[in-house]
Formats: structure tokens, C-alpha cells, sequence
């Protein structure tokens, strides 16, 4: 048995004795370290997929069961759990599997809990020069590196990023770092603070003044911030979106069409640019750590997360 | 003097004596031999762009005044009217300069009348081999050509066009002949048989059972097309926005962003395809002429252009 937070689709409670996940073949058992809560968190505990179990996708620990290789390693892991078999999972893009689960979103048990079951396949061993606390980064920070795997940024490209969220903060030196020009609207000066070491221009969403950009990454989650993000790209230029705005929001798509607009959803990365890039500390994420919660007071994690001005709140297990 | 259509905003009513367009400097007087109707002509007459004045953007005709070299030459041209000195126009996409005019849509008196008055930069000379009714679909062929400047079609992608229309017609004779697997679905068997000559296969929207493919193209125009292209394109997959809708529509774009999907929206394209595409009649166009009109019974022409079944109505002028 072990202590796990469980969400029954009304409560967060600590259960101090959940079951230990069975690992099945090629899966491999993670005692948890830290684990971090992430906005698609605080969705799901307020209905978004309908989740039932242990939530939490974000997580660094050691391989207590598994492959000799793998035994006692200190792991990451890619959160969609995939078929392997399929066309997706054949064309190498398994986090589109459509029988895929996903830790702690979908049909499988998460990351807020002592244990872990993870498929090997999922699992990446952490450089010695990442600290704990970094590792735990490493899901978030695939999925600003995606944005490179979908769009060939041009170094002479000017880049706008939308929302000083946690994701904002991590696409702006992502793609500043990949040779774009990039700026950094927000609404809260102490957040825009944190890239601008990395060359990134920031500026304060009451004081921008509209121009357009080559490309746009919305990264805020509001139908307001889509609104704007469609106005900011140039035509024929490219708008990612980083963001799900899970509830159907009414707008004309006809700008899109008549600026010949690009719009490119982007979602889950695959890990090791991002562990590379923590590695080699190209990407600095220990500055947006707001605080570290034990499990046991999880649901105080949870509030603190939903606060504004919060970044990232982490759960030492 | 010459005759034209003209709309005010509540009536389109043939003018007997409107004034012959003024040709100001690089721009030339085209006698237009045939215009074509269009849906943005019917959204026009709608409201649509608030456009007062002689609509139409589909022509072929004879440069009656203009550079020596193009007197007398029959020609058809590009609507966007662009100021050239812009960052858009040094770019090259002249068409999305932000000060541009539009024939026949925006603060241009379009081909609905016996001269029109066009920049001599957006005429194309059509080659002998293209007949007249013909060249008159240079326009919307290039807005199907207009993808493969966009989007990298390649030969084993499987491709979906929604809507057997005009321009769902044409864009799945462009795809399929750039090497794509094209299946159109549409809701008329009789639209649907003029495309099977050129190798894209057809199903009827009643027999539809839904599989994804790779790449979508929209060009039904409807909100109900949109919902299903975006049901229908397959994760990481491309979805072409051909039509525009214009009026807001309640959507979701989450399963954009779940899926990494690539949405572009399409409008205009360039001339010279198309018209080689003519001259080597490796496109049918005259299949889909459904009627010609002359020009004073224009009412008549627009009522039979909005007629359900019908395709392309030309103006005789």
C-alpha cells in the first residue's frame, strides 16, 4: 500500500493506503520524488475528462521494478501511454495513439502518489547535472520544444508569445533560444522578469502597442487571448496554439482564410531535447518554482497552484 | 459611357449609362468579353464587405488601352489591386498588402460591365489554346493552386475535399493531378461525375463512413462542413480552410490543439498556373458552366447563380 491523492470527481483526498500500481510486462515501477502540478491539473479537477484516480503527468524518481538496465535510475516519463501496434504508433507519433492512455488524464493513474507505473518505452534516465526539481520540468518543456518539431522557425522570424504562464515562460526561451526574435506579452512585470536574461523582450499587455508578428503563440487559455493572438499574426504567418480553451468559444475563422493564416495546434513533445537543453542549463527553469508542497497537503498544493501570480507549484513525495 | 451592373446596397439593376472606368497611371482598360459569378459575388450581394459598385472579380476580355504591348491582347487578371512599395508587396504577396483594393469587393469597380480598369502588373495574357468561357475560371483555379503554395502535398498523402461546388470540384482535380489521392464528397451525384475522368473518387455525403485522412480540404462554406473537416482530418494532420464563413460560428478549437492539427487558411493565388493548367487541359473547367446570360439580364444571371445545383453562370458581355 502506499499514500496517493485521489480525486473522486467531487474531492482531492489523501489516501494513505492506495494500491501499489501492478506493473505489467514492459512496464516498469517509479517511486516518485517530486511531482508537478500543471494547469491541465486544476482543469481535470474541475471536470475535464471526466478523470477518476490519481491525477498528475509531471514527475522525476527511480525505477524500484523494471528492466536490470533501468533499476535504481532516476527517470522521467513521456505521459502517453501507446499501443505500439497502430498506424500512429507506426508512424512514430504514439502520443496520438487513438487507444492511447495518459498518466494521470486518461484511464491511468498518475504521478500524485509514492508509486508510478510507466511503460519502459516512456522512461528517459536523467543527467547527473539535472537536479530533482529541474527533471520535474522536463514534460512541460517538451511541449515548447514541440513547437519545433511542428514549424520551421526562421532565425530572421519575429516571434510574439502570449501569457506569462508557465508555458509562455518556457516557449519564449525555447524559441529565443532557437534564433527567432522573440516577445513576451504578459500582465504581471515580476513573471515577464524571468526570460529576459535569455534575450527575450518583454512586455506589459497595458502597454503594447498592436503590430504584427511572422508568428504567434497563444499561451494564455483564454477565448480573449485568441482573439488578440489572430490579430497579432501577420498574413500568411503562423499562430500556434499552445493552449486548450476546452469550452466551444464563438468566433469567425474568416480572418484566418482571407490572411491565409497557419494555425498549428501543438500538444505533447517527445523528452530528450528538453532533458539536452536542461542539461546543458540553456533553459533556466528553477526560477519558476513558487513552492514545494509534502503529498500529504496536497489539496493545499492545489489552491496554492490555482492562485494568481502562481508558477509552478511542485509536490515532494 | 458603357453598361453596367451596379449594386446599391438593396438592388443589383443594369446601369445603361455609367461612366467608363478613368485608367490612372500602370493601369490599363480591358473590354470584357465574359465574367463569371462567384459565392463571395452572392455574399456581396448579401451585405457581405459592405461593397458599393459594380461587383464581379472573374473576367477574360482586351486591353483597349494600355502599355503598347498589351493592346489588343486578350487577357484576365489578379484582383488584388496592392500599392507595391509595402513590406507585404516586397515580400511578394502583393495580395495581402494591407492597403490593397479589391475588384469587385473592395473600393474596386469589378468586370460586371463592358470595360473594367485593372493594374497592368495584374494581367496575364491567356494563351490562344484557352477558350474564352474557359479563361474565365483563371480566378478561381489559381485560389485552387493556391494550396500547393502553401502546403507540401505529397504523393502518398490521402486527401478528403469537402464539397462538390465550384471550387470543390477544382481543388480535387489540382490535388489529384499534383499526385495526391483525392476523394471529393459532396451531395450531388450529377456535380460529383465531373471529376471521376481525372482519377478522384466520389462519395456521396449519405454514404459517407468516416475514416480520416491526412490532409482536409473545407469548401463548403458551411459551419456543418467545418465541423465534420475537423472530425475528419487525422492527428498531425492538415486542414485547408477554403471557404470562409463569415459569420461567427461556436466551435471548439480544443481538438485542434489535442490532435496537432495544421489548420491554413487559403484564399488567392497566383495567375500562372492556372493558366497553364488550361492551356494544357490537364483541368476541365467547361463542364461546370451551367449558363450563360448576357449582361442586361444580370438579375436573372445572380438568381440563377444562387439556384441550388447550379455551378458556374457566366455573364456574355
Amino acid at each position: 500500500m502506499m499514500q496517493a491523492l485521489y480525486w473522486d470527481g467531487a474531492r482531492l483526498r489523501l489516501q494513505k493506503r492506495y494500491p501499489v500500481p501492478q506493473t505489467v510486462k514492459d512496464s516498469a515501477l517509479v517511486r516518485v520524488r517530486f511531482a508537478g502540478i500543471c494547469s491541465t491539473d486544476l482543469q481535470i479537477l474541475q471536470g475535464y475528462m471526466n478523470f477518476r484516480g490519481v491525477p498528475g503527468h509531471e514527475f522525476v524518481g527511480d525505477v524500484s521494478e523494471g528492466p536490470a538496465e533501468l533499476l535504481g535510475k532516476r527517470v522521467v516519463g513521456e505521459i502517453n501511454f501507446a499501443c505500439g501496434v497502430c498506424e500512429a504508433c507506426q508512424r512514430g507519433v504514439g502520443r496520438h495513439c487513438p487507444t492511447r492512455r495518459v498518466m494521470g488524464i486518461l484511464d491511468a493513474d498518475g504521478s500524485f502518489a509514492e508509486y508510478l507505473a510507466v511503460p519502459v518505452a516512456n522512461l528517459h534516465v536523467v543527467p547527473d547535472e539535472v537536479a530533482d526539481e529541474e527533471a520535474v520540468f522536463t514534460e512541460p518543456l517538451a511541449a515548447a520544444f514541440e513547437i519545433l518539431e511542428q514549424v520551421h522557425v526562421q532565425p530572421a522570424s519575429e516571434v510574439i508569445v502570449l501569457g506569462d504562464g508557465k508555458l509562455g515562460l518556457l516557449c519564449a526561451q525555447v524559441l529565443q533560444h532557437a534564433g527567432a526574435r522573440v516577445t513576451l506579452i504578459g500582465k504581471h512585470e515580476e513573471k515577464l522578469a524571468l526570460v529576459r536574461h535569455a534575450g527575450v523582450r518583454t512586455v506589459l499587455f497595458s502597454q503594447w502597442r498592436p503590430r504584427q508578428a511572422d508568428m504567434v503563440v497563444e499561451a494564455t487559455g483564454s477565448t480573449a487571448g485568441l482573439a488578440f493572438a489572430i490579430e497579432t499574426v501577420r498574413p500568411r504567418g503562423t499562430l500556434v496554439l499552445k493552449s486548450t480553451v476546452a469550452q466551444p468559444h464563438s468566433l469567425s475563422l474568416a480572418p484566418l482564410v482571407i490572411n491565409e493564416v497557419t494555425v498549428v495546434g501543438s500538444r505533447c513533445g517527445v523528452f530528450p531535447p528538453a532533458l539536452r537543453a536542461l542539461a546543458q542549463r540553456t533553459i533556466a527553469v528553477s526560477p519558476l518554482i513558487t513552492k514545494v508542497f509534502p503529498l500529504a497537503e496536497g489539496a493545499a498544493a492545489v489552491r496554492q497552484a490555482a492562485r494568481p501570480g502562481t508558477l509552478k507549484v511542485l509536490l515532494r513525495i
